[in-house]
């Protein structure tokens, strides 16, 4: 079905140049025609594909979802044969910082959706779409994290789960206000998985050995992936300033 | 200086039409004209007040976090006398989380200003203006817990205070998208101090009973004060859907 394919990767790529608007300026102030013009097309091609602005969002906001949910896909496919429960945790809640700018920009635009959701039913249907999964997914981490002896099995509940969602949420939050870099970011991620797992007070070390909890060595955190993930625990951190809009 | 005192009282009448049309619709699509409209008066009679709608914007978010440190020193002096440092931290906490009416409107007006705050200098400056004053609030709480020895003195940093704020943040995100309800947020709050203070696993209890960490009792979470904070620990909360718009 070629022509469906095309329809949808137009569709994609208005939805992109939503974004970019979103990105610098918000999205209430984004027409339909400051999109098309962003875009490159005729306010009348936009509609070919979008009969409204608030067509033209759900989808652009479905479509951020589908993506950063193949980042942290891909970012669980990075990591080493058989993943720890622990490891595959870390690479889905570092998927969710903005660490990057490709992922600074798909928080920074779900910032933007995120206001206009609270009071906007179809965009909060989609906004809060996919965390129950997102959660089930955590706490079955946590759980199998527990089988292993890896984490106090009082922790492995999707209230755990949520935390870890809230907390993440939250830490991206401060990165776009630039309260702290991203860096920190991840390094504050990581002491709260250092204590989630009982291995707080462990120095660096692999967080692919088995370590038991409570053992107080081991399951440090090193990074997940390349992608954007800096050494963590290193104070300072002029440089890592977000690179600005995409 | 009564003719200033009128200035300011007009200046934050006029802040909370604002607020009324940001948290039913968001802040980019209120005008000055729409502002003024809401507030009862004329156009020119608001610009006598505000020359500008950035000017007007900049000071109603000033206003909102001048009224959200207010409601947190009203929980403080709340507190029983001489409260512990962990009742003080979760009056402090539990009052940044959308739990009554008044509250949500302060965070869902205090959405609508991060997403311009991401693009917007000014306003960016004014919305984390108050976060490294609660860092160093709230770190110095966890000190002081740590020498009475409630707490594990590794847990008494600026990086623990930090994922406090991060966390409280991202848990009023979800009441807002309506993942979770008040009671929820409240009851996941008490679960991360729990951890925090060393106390999971213990039940209901005091949490002014000055039981040291790790001892696995007394320590729960009590609620702090009445206003709008629920009991914990209760799992269904059909009823606790946010009230909505004010």
């Amino acid at each position: 079905m070629p022509k469906k394919v095309d329809h949808e990767a137009r569709r994609q790529e208005i939805s992109e140049a939503l974004w970019r608007l979103a990105s610098t300026r918000g999205l209430d102030g984004a027409s339909l025609r400051d999109v098309a013009a962003e875009a490159g097309i005729s306010l009348g091609r936009l509609q070919h594909y979008f009969r409204s602005k608030d067509e033209m969002l759900l989808f652009a906001l479905q479509h951020i979802n589908r993506l950063a949910g193949e980042r942290i896909r891909a970012r669980i496919e990075a990591l080493p044969e058989e993943p720890t429960p622990r490891e595959v945790l870390r690479a889905c809640l570092s998927g969710l910082l903005p660490l990057d700018e490709k992922s600074r920009v798909g928080v920074l635009v779900g910032a933007a959706y995120f206001a206009r959701a609270v009071y906007d039913e179809p965009l909060r249907a989609e906004a809060k779409n996919g965390i129950p999964q997102l959660r089930a997914l955590f706490a079955d981490q946590l759980r199998r994290a527990a089988e292993r002896g890896e984490l106090p099995p009082e922790r492995a509940t999707e209230d755990e789960a949520m935390l870890l969602i809230s907390m993440v949420d939250g830490l991206s939050t401060y990165v776009l206000l630039d309260v702290h870099g991203p860096r920190t970011a991840l390094r504050l991620l990581d002491l709260h998985l250092a204590q989630l797992f009982g291995t707080e007070g462990a120095g660096g070390g692999d967080a692919g050995a088995p370590a038991s909890y409570g053992a107080g060595a081991g399951a440090g955190a090193a990074p997940a992936s390349g992608e954007g993930a800096a050494p963590p625990s290193r104070p300072g951190e002029g440089s890592a300033k977000p690179a600005g809009r995409a």
